[in-house]
């Protein structure tokens, strides 16, 4: 590119069109003059040959993507992060860009949004081969085009009548290797313990061992007896995930015989499928998080999982489970925070999905979790520390409910705990009361966990 | 887990019975006892809690993952790769960790392989927060559930009539913003120059402003022209890229209007919808590579790109084009010699992908590339190298012609280009010969293609 050619690919933001575009952040390192490879980061997501040989055309008025703000955060360094590149052409710079991407170029269209926004003209642009998508900014008349959540936040706690308090979900487990039968008992049991929303773990599936007809019919029925017993609605999250063709069957056989939300794998599933998914959905749709960290684990490569959270909550996903707090979950604070408020902050005409960041989770979390999100618009996922509870899922369930209420009450968890002996039991099995999250899964071995579950009886 | 638990995650893998798991290969990196790490890997992507409590049950026997080698690659070093992970349990040891996944438990069915082999058991097992899937082997009971390739290597070669050389493709540039009629201009006069293939971009859709419906006639009406004028099988590959529910429907009306291949991207679409596509399709199913770089372009984390290629053929994709050689693309040469066997190795029943490697191609490319592959079975896939030619397309077709033609007559690309103008052309604008693959893209800077097609007449 020649030089002269540079300044199509720059723009004032507030000369734009905001309608017209999608604004994108991206951390970026590049070797040689920044401003040419913000340049070609544009060039190659947007117009990459912009006028055909012969031609005086230019298409980059209405098609190029542009540079609105280029930051250099640090440099000249001697080489790039993580090994990867050259550094051949010259010293490398750590920049922040902001780019606005004609959305026009391609619709409303999440596999061509992600094609646009992560795909060869942002991970191949020459001289930068370390970037990472950071943010994105849709404009009201793109958000339009898409469904959202059909319940969202308000329209799930209307279905559970649960209105002051964070919604209480539990993996069962064992998760995989049981047969229905006796996968609906340790559900019903957490029912009856207190549990909102008993839920399939994300790896189980429609197989010969444990078909999700079956499964469904007496979790279906198993919920139904929860709620008389109780007095309260419940839900049984089924999971679907399976080949997309197979969802929609699923969704109806599922929902026909007693499950009344489903899960499904956002990644491996895909967010375009969901989206298809959601214009025939019965029930709340709920996503979980396999085969994000791939590409969202590192601070400067990949896709932040921001972005992730908004394209789910914009796929449709009424509720969004995601890492959470605590070592385990290799995420830091802020950006656990940062995926909460992208699941319940303002988007246009899209409802807020109710962020659920789980990870290792037990009666002792619940508190450090609810501190650190500052609201109780959230859901808690517990798996061994409701089902691998000492004295089974009944139990532990209440050991959830009452962490909650010892926070309502302003008491410690060790001083409601004597009164509580299924927090108590709580406590002796998977730690000591964890004030500090950071601290939690450390002194509380998630290997510990499976013994108390696995050990004794 | 306590260390007498361990051992039901270990297994001798001569005894096991082979048809009944994924064989899968991880890079890991792992504070503590790397033993332990593994035996954690292995439950966290099975049966986390294998017995319910006050049961004894053990679901580990038919339900658990086992460790079938473990070899350490170095270590003790005093911190995680990348900056991940506390490392505060110990120091850090590089493993190399084969598995055996008993398929069973999800069944032959993307979105839960997916799920299974790199989602949350995989990147937040205790311990290891640097993790790389290298490799999986499937049993042939669980490759004979999938259809794989319609065509294949052979029937694309059957379609056009070409049998004795790689297959030689052609991005149509500018690749956004032009209509259909110019469009379908340039795709005329490259297949007259040469090409087998004129391609869509992977960032070209159907949008108002060039229909796909209206696309694929035009090019469906030049492709027949050519094929008239040349006497020869021509291809027009349309991207059809675009919500999961719209597939179907675009296939068939690109395919009634002349489209005679179809392009999708295959992550961002999923690769689950292509499965769904396979069952459906008429004509050759052609992957592209968006948002497969951030899972995979660094050494020590994430997915290796040949498992990607390996689940693009299993799904049914008869081409699979892929980051290729050179510094610009990000990719050792093993790694792309790695995905190109794993299109053409053989994989039970599933037919070969012609592999199509790619990046900043031009005539100067193909016979390093042909060279470091070691095999006609390949397409070769230049953009502006065609399309940005000083002479325009038809010459820029030919270039690459004639670049096959000297390494068939064994002479240099410098002598044949005395005899070929449309040659010599291309080495003036993109660059010197290019005898070693690795120089070409930095001594002939991709800018410089945008200037010869952007610039003079």
């Amino acid at each position: 590119m020649k030089a002269s050619d540079w300044a199509g690919f720059f723009a004032d933001e507030a000369s734009l069109d905001r309608e017209a575009y999608l604004f994108l952040d991206y951390y970026l390192e590049c070797s040689g003059d920044p401003e040419l490879a913000a340049a070609h980061f544009c060039s190659e997501q947007s117009t990459a040959q912009w006028r055909r040989v012969g031609s005086d055309e230019d298409l980059r008025p209405r098609f190029g993507a542009r540079v609105v703000d280029l930051q250099i955060l640090d440099g000249p360094r001697p080489e790039f992060s993580y090994g990867v590149g050259s550094g051949s052409d010259g010293p490398v710079m750590a920049c922040r860009l902001r780019i606005a991407h004609p959305h026009g170029n391609f619709g409303p269209r999440l596999p061509n949004l992600l094609s646009a926004i992560c795909g060869e003209g942002t991970f191949f642009s020459p001289g930068a081969p370390i970037v990472k998508l950071l943010d994105i900014e849709f404009p009201e008349t793109y958000l339009a085009c898409f469904q959202g959540p059909q319940f969202g936040v308000a329209g799930l706690r209307e279905r559970l009548q649960v209105h002051d308090r964070p919604i209480f979900f539990g993996v069962i487990k064992p998760n995989i290797g049981l047969p229905p039968e006796a996968f609906a008992e340790l559900g019903y049991e957490s029912w009856l313990g207190g549990l909102d929303i008993a839920k399939d773990d994300e790896m189980l599936t429609d197989t010969d061992w444990c078909p999700l007809d079956r499964r469904a019919e007496l979790l279906g029925e198993a919920r139904r007896r929860a709620e008389v017993a109780t007095g309260v609605p419940k839900i049984y999250l089924a999971n679907i995930t399976d080949e997309v063709d197979r969802l929609v069957e699923l969704h109806d056989r599922a929902v026909a015989r007693g499950a009344n939300a489903l899960l499904i794998n956002a990644m491996p599933t895909g967010l375009s499928a969901v989206r298809m998914l959601r214009k025939h959905a019965q029930v709340p749709l709920m996503a979980h998080f396999p085969f994000i960290a791939p590409f969202a684990r590192l601070e400067r490569f990949g896709v932040h999982t921001r972005v992730f959270t908004k394209l789910q909550r914009l796929a449709g996903y009424d509720v969004i489970i995601m890492p959470g707090f605590g070592p385990r979950m290799h995420m830091t604070d802020d950006e656990v925070r940062a995926c909460a408020t992208a699941c319940l902050e303002p988007m246009g005409p899209i409802k807020p999905s109710l962020p659920v960041p789980g990870g290792s989770d037990w009666a002792g979390t619940l508190r450090p979790l609810y501190e650190k999100l500052g609201t109780v618009d959230f859901g808690f996922v517990p798996g061994r520390g409701v089902f691998g509870h000492p004295m089974g899922p009944r139990a532990g369930a209440a050991s959830i409910r009452q962490a909650w209420e010892a926070i309502v009450a302003g008491e410690t968890l060790e001083e409601w705990a004597k009164r509580h002996p299924e927090l108590s039991a709580a406590i002796a099995a998977f730690g000591r009361p964890a004030h500090d999250q950071a601290a939690s899964p450390q002194s509380s071995d998630p290997a510990s966990e499976a013994n108390a579950a696995g050990g004794d009886s």
